[in-house]
This record gives structure tokens, C-alpha cells and sequence, in this order.
């Protein structure tokens, strides 16, 4: 599948390497209760994976399995990686010190006032949008990227300082700031997948997850329609 | 691939129904730690990869997935159910009541003195062999197959009329025997594949799981031949 | 806890071991998102353990454990290993061959007519009641007890007979119906011990199992009362 | 328990919250099996421990819990939560902004020329040394403290700026680095809480973890002895 960019930096990705299994094989396994396999997706198939996902009967979704590429700054894979039953391999920073990638948002989220772990933006699948409360904040936001950069800059610059003077890597790398870019392998299968999705994809998640879970939600909806449709038919 | 039957009586089988990836993708999620990706498994990811193995770092074992097909007897299905790590979807003797098969094995195993737990045979690849303290005794054996039928063939009975009798499916399983054949489906990570191998291929595992063991690790050995050396090395 | 006898037959029980933890705890594991921490349990703890059961934050619910003893037919205890969350240890076939117990069921249930795996009975609670077609079958009904009964006892001798002639207990044992009794240890967290009863204390489960579920419910509401709450709010 | 604190700076620590169970719970768990429980741990008791760790037999080791207080950086946290059997409850930078606290390691460690991953230092018990390879990087190591120092009041410094100017937490946190303090609830069962001491307390192990698994160590033995004994003679 094309490679899809999330933040509009050109930097983050979520790309599908590789996945096992059709929307055939979940009614086929769970099928086997019955003893019965079919051939070809028929009507009273969807039926059945629909009913199987509304009763929570989501064994028979475990038998298909996704893996992606994810490139996403380090606040949020800390969050991916809260789902322990997914498996991930990482770029790690004790073995290797090049390729650091940072993320800059396009724009900046402002506090939300009743949700103290929320910010403001125009709903789920939009981009967030700046909410500040006077023109001179404002006029500091539009500021509050070259503040960024520059912390960035000057990180790595100490970063590499470190490295240059013979400390380790595993300790240098605690200069860097949150907003690093991780690079990892991720791989689930399509019940834990759409788990995610369904807790990251949510009016209260943060903005930058659900983006991710949003990408993978377009890849389960290609390969896994009638899954799909079963999620989103049961996800308010 | 071909089907495989277990046990000798045409009934039982470990099939591989489809699977995700090959050695090179172990590779290249453990060189994702360094940033790195190969087009082709070379000697020295050869190397790599068994470096991992038999140094514990088996994330990178956790992106390719198998699934089976199993028909085995219901105290082999209950011993791979308590693997908490893989997908089962199986045939409900609540739902149907039709296909029912029972194992009976080519040879009775003699129980072992020092392993409260085992039964004696020849070594961990061949078929079990009868072991008899007398005379008398080998007589009885070669009549147990007869009375191991003759007990299933009553079970059965029993049950068929519990069921004309209106007594509902789910209660009237309780009457069938333990030597009756699970039909399942069951889906793994390759390091959840091998982990089962190690703990069920060994002298002190009954001799039933032993064999879809080997079978499992047949199928592994044709898919991953590197990661199944990197196991069979280290496994004693 | 006192031992709580299931099924009238005096044998099968689920005894609460031990646990660890209370509904506070599951409070101060959740505000340690906002780095505080209560030394009692107030008025506004309990509306944050509803609101974090309703809306899926369900981290905190893992910090208490339970640990249960359970003793239930071999059916039963196969529906309850698939839950792989809980840890189980068993009293094992292959190693002894004594304490066999077998379950007679206080009365037989029809089989459903529109639930293909169902059968029918009066309610969640109560105890299930014998629905027959007609007064001949009733006659028979009365009966199955006692052919019940015989086929058990049958079985348990030909088990005998076989571990006498020197058969293997892991060969024998496939002789032995499925109303064989499991004796086993089965430890969870809070969280999945409430997954479990919402999965199996439902109208569409086996009778049997819903009175294992309805035994660990109670001992949830005596230790984790606002959780349990919490619980049966959701649960419809 | 008394407080640990680790890492020298009197801000990191590792504490026993809560536990479940003793030695005697493992061998009554094992010896379900054989139907049999004891009030007491005795000496085969002790031996039976042993064995069942060394054969892998670890189930019983999982009706055993443990429940820490961690407070480490964050990129420990970051290792510590790769382990997927554990339960966490963390401090969200989401819900809020104070008690922010940074790692200055009291000495720093040069990279190690043979393993691309690791430091140089004198062993897993004792406290990393500076290794440099001349006098005037000597130097500079003296006042690497200062700058990580200066470098992390500047880090706050913007992050206040930023919430001052309305941006919210969960964006502003990215300017904040990776020697950043985490603190969270850990809960896993005995057989997990070993794992990650025999995965991370071991010579390739970062020293900032190893630190944590020894002091999680010297908890197991304590409230485990013979558990720990059995884990020690397996772990080389």
C-alpha cells in the first residue's frame, strides 16, 4: 500500500508491511463450531461476522493478523505501546545515534477547560485547529514553533556533544526532548487491532494518536470490510 | 500442504491453513533497532538470528504468525489450550452434535516407575510400544482396543438418546468420552509456535502432544528453516 | 469465605484463597495519573471507579487480584481455561488416578429451540428446570439420572481395569466421561475476573458455568462492592 | 517496607505497595496436581520449588503477586513497560503539569567498544565509573552534570512558557527530556516479576535498569526466599 504521512511534516508514516487473513477467513473459523467451512463470502456471512462482533463472540477475529511500519513521536508510541498485546520492535537509542527526526505540529492545541487531560480541536477527524484566548497569545503561538525548533536544535547539539566526548549513547540520549520521532514494527491481530482503534480513536484521545489509529482503521476498512463495518456499527 | 495424520487411525491431523512471513522478516524487525532492512537473507542474518534466539531477545520471532488446523483427542486439545498466548476457535458440542470421532490409539503405553507422571516408550520420534510385566497381562492389552471400542460405541449410544429424548446438547456431551476428537482452529506468533515445541516435544510430555509437537515443528522447519535451527540449537 | 457448594451435588465449590487489594486501591492506582492518593475511601472515589469502569479506563482494575479454588465439571473447566488472562493449575490426570468425582446434574434441560447452542431454563438465577415434549419423555427424564449413573460408574470401572492390566494413567483417563470433575486454582485480576462474569453470567451461556460465574460474583461484591457496582451498571 | 531510593539523587525509588501469597502458595499450587496441600513449608517442599522452576513448570509461580511504586526516568520506564504481562498505572503529562522531577546520573559512562548497545562499567552490583580515554575529556565529563543540569532548567523553563501562553499539556510535554521522572504502579505475578529480573538484570542490561530489577530482587527474596534461590540457580 502508498505510504501515508500523518502531521503534514513529511516525517511520521504508518504503512502496512505485511497482514494474514479476509473478512472469509473470520466466518471460517468461527464456523468451525459448526464444522462448517465456506468457499466465498456469501450475505448471511456479513451477517454473521456482525452478530459475532456485537455479541462479543471475537475469538474467531484473533485468526487474522496485521503488521505495520510506524514512524510517530515518542509521546505517542509510549501510548501504542500501552497495548500489551501487540508486539513491537523498535529503533533502538542505546545501539544507534543517527537518523533523529523530531516532530514540529502544524499547529498548536490549547487547553481544554473541562477535560483536564484534553485539548480543544474541531472533532475527531479534522485537523486541530489553534484556540487561544487573546490576539497577543496568539501572536505568541505563531511563535511557539521557532521556540521548538530551537529547543530541538539545541538538544540534539548537546546530544552530540555528549557523544563526541565518549558518554554513551544509552545515557546521551536523556537530553533528547519527547517530541523525537520513534521508528517500530508493530503487529496485532485484527481483534487487537480494532481494540486499539476503538480506544485511540475517540473524542478524548489525544490528537496525534488518533491519527494513527485513524491510518489504521483505513487499512483494516481495505483489507477487512465487513470487520470493519461490524466495528464501526458498534463503536459510538 | 499436504495434511498430515497424527496417530495412525486416519482421524486425527495438523494442518497449516496459512501463515505470515519468512526468516528475512526476523531480520529486519530486529534490525529495525538499528535502523537497518535487508532485501535477502544473507549469511551473516543467518547469524543474527540465532544470536537472538539464544540470547532472549525474541521480539523480532513475534512477527510472523502460523495458523493450524487440529483434530486431535480431547486430552491433547486441553493440554494446547492451557498455551494462554495462542487464538483457538473450536467445534462447539453445544452447537452440533454430528462428526463425532473418537481416538483409538495403535498401542497402550505401560506406566512408567520413576515419572509418576509418564508412560514408557522408546524415545521422543518413534511410536509408543507396549510394555508388559507378564505374559497374561499382553494378552489382556491386546484386548483393551477392543474394550476401548465397545466403550465409546455405548457412550455414544447413551448419548444419541439423550439427545432423542430431548435432553439439550451441552448436558448431554457429559457422556462422551475423553477420547473424543477436537476439531480447531489455533494461531500463534512463530515465538508462541516454538515456546509450545520447546515445553511439548520433550521425554516427560505424553506422547500425543509430542506428536502434533513435531508436526508443528515440521511445518516451522519448511517455513523458517534458520529461526527452527536457531531453536533446535538451543534447545537440549 | 465459607465454601460455597454449586450444582446440590455437594462436590463442585469455588472457595475464594486469597486476594489482594480493595476498592481503594483502584482509586489511588488511577489518581496516580494526577500524583495523589487517598487514605480512605470517599464519596467522590466511588464515582471515580464508575466513571472509569464506564468509559474503559480499566488499568486501574488490574492492581487487585483474586485467587479462587474451583472444583467443576470437566465442561466447565474447559470454558473457563479459555480465558487466557487467569493463571490455572489442575490436578493432573497423567499424575493421579484417585478422587475421581463425577457430576450428576440436579435436572436436565431441554434443548432450545431457536438458540442453537442454548438449552432452556428459567432465568439467570435460578435453577434450570426440566422442559420436556410430552409425559412419555417425562418418564424417560426421570430416568437419565440413573442411566447417567450406570454409564459413569462403567466408566470408572473399565478405568481401573485398565490401570490394574498396567495401561498408562495419561492413556486410560480417555475412558472418563466428560461430567469428570476438575480440581483446579485459578488466579486473576479484578479486571479479568469481572471479564469473565460478564462473559459467562449471561443468558446465552451454559447454566453450569453462569453459577461459577454468579459464585465469583458474589465474593467480587463482598470484597470490591464499588467495583462490583461499577460492573453491574454496565453490564446489561 | 522501607523506601528504596535508587540512582543516588533521592528522587528515584522502587516500593513494595502490596503482595500476595508466600513459598507454600507455589508448592500447594503445583501440588494440586497430585490433589495433595500442605500447611507448612517443609524441606521436599523447598526442593519441589526448585524443581518446577528448573523444568519449567512455572504456573504455580503465577498465583504469586507483587505490586511496586516505581519512580524512574523516563527512559527506564520506557524498557520497564516493553514487559506486557505487568499492569501500569502512570502520572499522565496530560492530566498534569507539577511535581516535575529529571534524572542527573551521578556519574556517566563511556560507550563500549565491542557491544554497540552498552556502556563500560564495573559490574552489575556496583555503581557505573567514568571510563574516558584522556584527561581532557576527563575534564569535560566533570561538567557534563552542569550542562545536562542547565540544559534541563531550560527544557522546564519552555514548557512553563508554553502552558502560560494556553498550550496544552499534552503538546507542551514534547519539549520536555528523557531523563524526565516517571512514576507508576507495577503489578505482575511472581513468574513475571523473575522474568524481568532475569531479562533485566543482566550484564547488557542499561545499568539505570538493572538498578530497578536488583531492588525488585532484594523484595522477592524476602517475601520469596526459596522461590529466589530456585530463580538464582537457574539464572547464570
Amino acid at each position: 500500500m502508498s505510504k501515508n504521512f500523518l502531521y503534514n511534516d513529511n516525517i511520521g508514516f504508518c504503512d502496512l508491511l505485511d497482514y494474514m487473513g479476509e473478512d472469509l477467513d473470520i466466518v471460517n473459523s468461527a464456523r468451525v463450531s459448526f464444522d462448517v467451512s465456506h468457499a466465498k463470502l456469501e450475505d448471511r456471512d456479513e451477517k454473521l461476522i456482525k452478530y459475532l462482533y456485537r455479541n462479543k463472540h471475537t475469538s474467531p477475529f484473533e485468526h487474522c493478523t496485521m503488521k505495520f511500519a510506524c514512524k510517530v513521536p515518542l509521546f505517542v508510541a509510549r501510548q501504542h505501546m500501552r497495548h500489551r498485546t501487540w508486539s513491537y520492535n523498535e529503533v533502538s537509542r542505546r545501539y544507534t545515534d543517527v537518523n533523529l527526526e523530531f516532530y514540529t505540529p502544524r499547529e498548536f492545541r490549547a487547553q481544554a477547560k473541562t477535560n483536564r487531560q484534553a485539548s480543544i480541536h474541531d472533532g475527531m477527524l479534522t485537523n486541530p485547529v489553534v484556540k487561544t484566548t487573546s490576539g497577543s497569545t496568539q501572536d505568541w503561538i505563531t511563535r511557539a514553533d521557532e521556540a521548538l525548533l530551537s529547543h530541538t536544535r539545541k538538544s540534539v547539539k548537546l546530544y552530540n556533544t555528549f557523544l563526541e566526548k565518549g558518554i554513551c549513547r544509552e545515557q546521551a540520549r536523556m537530553v533528547l526532548p519527547q517530541n523525537m520521532y520513534c521508528h517500530y514494527i508493530a503487529t496485532a491481530n485484527l481483534l487487537n487491532v480494532l481494540k486499539f482503534i476503538g480506544l485511540r480513536n475517540k473524542p478524548d484521545a489525544q490528537w496525534e494518536i488518533k491519527v494513527l489509529a485513524e491510518q489504521m482503521g483505513a487499512f483494516v476498512q481495505e483489507l477487512f470490510p465487513t470487520a470493519w463495518e461490524a466495528f464501526t456499527e458498534n463503536t459510538k
